[in-house]
């Protein structure tokens, strides 16, 4: 029986030794926090994640969908909170298709479980990856002093952004890092449900109020509670490294989120005490190194959460990981390996840049009359040529495409619209026949 | 007594140790290597380095500018070889101005013994640093298997490439760092003095085989020999991954280094058994942690070596952190610390970016004849008017202006000569006094 090590037991390294076991690896987990069904699992970490398609595809693959399903909540779009406290509603798609929310501590949970029901795969706790030997196969770990080594014929690092595995590869020449701290930060603050335990928001939406520089954010939680997140720089006048106390979050909330101090009755406690994190991104190259390893997940290519594609792109390297081996058998391992580098390098730098830039449209653009301009003549062209325009948001979450090439057809759709935009009266002109023909045109014409 | 803790005894650590003994610090010096003087040190390392006058002014700065200046050779331009092993001579400055080889172990020893005359000074070896807390300023090292804990108020991260020291730092958040592999890598052979100890290249110049895409380079050592380095990409069909046997070697040399197979008498075996190496940059920032905690040299902003200026940018480093502890006191460390990040980190950045494009420059413009015209009347501008043109290369290896203010001048005279050499007819023109005017009219216009 051929075996497998899966280093990391989150949502990657769970699903990926699931799919593992499923192909008849023997396949052992090793994890190092405490097991999560004996204490909190991921605590202080952000509960809430949406699954898109890629994160479907993966969970289909596995032939698990239907589970995953169950614990999932459906959002159809964005609510934006202005200044005043109006809001609008933006669809995800015109077809009306939602993301689905997902608590990653139950997901996680779900995984693992739905794991150890095959026998030959464990999944052990409590071990620190200390040292890899690329050549024997060999992983050696740390569990409580002692030193347990392990080989395999196959070795998964899906040990997240401070990864050990990546950090073996790192001490080997010709292997390529970048580990960059975004200026921005995070707080989250928690919104309750009422007190009758009704929702003090829609349920179906993803909240954002947009304030260009930063924002506070709302996704819902299974409770009917929402937790809120507040990105924004760490320095400046309104920077998280200036506002400390209780009081100054509260002076900042009644500057810019004033409609949803009323949501959050212990809002001054919260800002105190809460930590503020930063937000990292990883990119690397090579995602395996010698014959046997490879690394998946934020290991590979940790994000900004801006897309909440973090997860899905994590499930997606597992599943295309697992269709190469499908396809060219555990024998040809090394050619593998470098289809997998050669397929998932250009995916995982575009998810890093597609999370930035969505950052930006976030914070910034959805609160930008150009920004709403240009969304109401794209979804115009979309609706009546849905062959010739699908707006990048759906190809990212609705679609299978490789991040690079949907992130290629969103930067081709950026110079169509820069030109439509720049024509005279765009304003007025915006829904005539000769706008329409103007952005047909220039999809013929525009590479 | 303040105590300072040095990680690193290799050039720039040791080198820091002296300064901060003279001013006043007992210093601990922790090297993982062995002693040198029991063994060879730096063995495999290249041994041939350049001092420029931002060593020199390190060198004057700490006093021993004198005892270094003994063991130095002057070198005054590059010695050209072409395809047809035809010679030509470019000096590094219309002045005549030297740059000077040193042998990498000669200084570090002397280093490493002016260090020790003061017994406020203790190195010691085979430590290896395992653990940094910030705060205490406490470093844990391993010491043949035993854990040694000792504390300071300075803690300076000597420590090379793959620094220990910023390994810890690497785990805190909001610390920025890239690893990053050029496509090309290199293989040293030794061109040793001639039977008769006469060397067999002229010892007064960098010997250049420039071949556009790759290139051999000669450097003189004290004893009349030369270390030839070839430094080429690792793919392609003349890529060093393709050239594994001695065979090969010398087909590569008949092809393109002809009139340097008679002056190294075992070719195939030296091509053969000298390893290929690969080529790092690193980059990093914040360059200091917490109030006690720097990085120079290498373990700050590891660079490829096609300036010559790695060494030079180290002591730099410890030369300016020296210079801000003298303007602001110890007392004032965490000032210091700040203002030697916000100095060096944009110097460092330079320092890795110019020597990337030195690359380009050696191996292929050198052998440009546009380069060439550039050149000549860059020459005759400096001439008649050095006030208004000091060349880049002068700037860098001739001055102590910061390596990213010297970097900007250098791109602002590409854009003077790309608009001079883009005149009608440059070719015959280049030496009259309307394109000397020209250049000096861009000058005042171009930013």
């Amino acid at each position: 029986m051929k075996k497998a090590i899966v280093v990391g037991a989150g949502l990657a390294g769970s699903y990926m030794a699931y799919t593992l076991g499923q192909k008849g690896y023997a396949v052992q987990v090793f994890e190092k926090r405490p097991d999560p069904r004996k204490s909190v699992y991921g605590s202080g970490r952000s509960i809430n994640l949406v699954v898109s398609d890629r994160g479907w595809t993966a969970f289909k693959y596995a032939g698990i969908e239907a589970e995953i399903r169950k614990i999932t909540v459906p959002a159809y779009g964005r609510q934006i909170h202005d200044l005043e406290g109006n809001q609008s509603y933006f669809p995800y798609s015109i077809e009306g298709k939602a993301i689905h929310s997902i608590s990653r501590s139950e997901l996680n949970q779900t995984l693992v479980e739905l794991a150890e029901k095959n026998p030959a795969i464990s999944v052990q706790f409590e071990h620190f990856c200390t040292h890899i030997d690329f050549e024997l196969g060999e992983v050696t770990f740390d569990y409580k002093g002692e030193t347990v080594k392990e080989r395999a014929d196959l070795i998964i690092g899906a040990d997240g952004t401070g990864s050990a595995v990546r950090g073996v590869m790192m001490k080997q020449p010709r292997f390529n890092f970048t580990q960059e701290y975004i200026d921005s930060g995070y707080k989250e603050v928690h919104i309750p449900a009422a007190v009758d335990g009704s929702p003090q928001l829609n349920l179906d939406a993803l909240h954002i109020w947009p304030r260009r520089e930063f924002m506070l954010m709302g996704l819902a939680n299974t409770d009917n509670g929402f937790t809120g997140t507040v990105f924004a720089p760490f320095t400046g006048a309104y920077g998280l490294d200036q506002l400390k106390t209780g009081k100054d979050g509260l002076r900042y909330f009644e500057k810019y989120f004033k409609n949803a101090i009323p949501l959050i009755p212990n809002l001054e406690e919260q800002w105190e005490n809460n930590p503020t994190s930063a937000l990292a991104i990883i990119r690397c190259k090579p995602y395996h190194w010698g014959s046997k390893t490879a690394l998946i997940g934020d290991a590979a290519h940790a994000t900004v959460p801006f897309y909440g594609e973090g997860m899905n792109g994590s499930l997606e390297d597992a599943r295309v990981f697992c269709e190469l081996l499908d396809e060219w058998g555990h024998e040809n391992l090394p050619t593998v390996l470098e289809r997998y580098t050669e397929m998932r390098v250009p995916a995982g730098n575009a998810l890093v840049d597609l999370s930035l830039r969505n950052f930006i449209e976030m914070r910034d653009l959805v609160a930008d009359p150009e920004f709403q301009l240009r969304k109401r003549i794209e979804q115009k062209v979309q609706k009546n040529h849905p062959d010739k325009w699908t707006p990048l948001y759906t190809l990212v979450k609705f679609t299978n495409i490789p991040y690079h090439d949907a992130m290629a057809e969103g930067e081709r759709h950026d110079r169509i619209m820069a030109k439509v935009l720049a024509t005279e009266n765009i304003e007025e002109r915006w829904d005539s026949d000769e706008v329409e023909q103007l952005v047909l045109d220039l999809l013929e014409t525009t590479v």
